[in-house]
């Protein structure tokens, strides 16, 4: 299992929580939301999900991944 | 039809806009969020909807009407 953080933008409060974790959640990651910091860990398996999907999973939300 | 325009804080991106003008609708009321003035503006028909539900209906998902 590999963890990542990444800072994302424009995440402002629970229903953005909700559409990231859950898209995450599609694509076989799992991602917690942290929104004072504008952070999202993310654990994947690197077998099985890229950091590219994942950074996908996140922009077609409508949220940038700086 | 009657016109009212509510200020209401916590609104923060389109996932709560969405949120506010569905429960909105769901009581036959019409709403429309402005993110930036922190306004609701709702039209409704006084014989069929009260303020009251009105208030409840935004309150219900989560923001408070000030």
């Amino acid at each position: 299992m590999t963890n990542i953080t990444l800072e994302v933008e424009g995440m402002s409060c629970q229903h953005c929580v909700n559409s990231i974790e859950g898209a995450l959640k599609e694509i076989g990651a799992a991602g917690k939301v942290d929104l004072n910091s504008n952070r999202v860990a993310v654990d994947y398996d690197e077998n099985r999900v890229t950091l590219e999907a994942i950074k996908e999973a996140i922009e077609e939300q409508g949220y940038e991944v700086v």
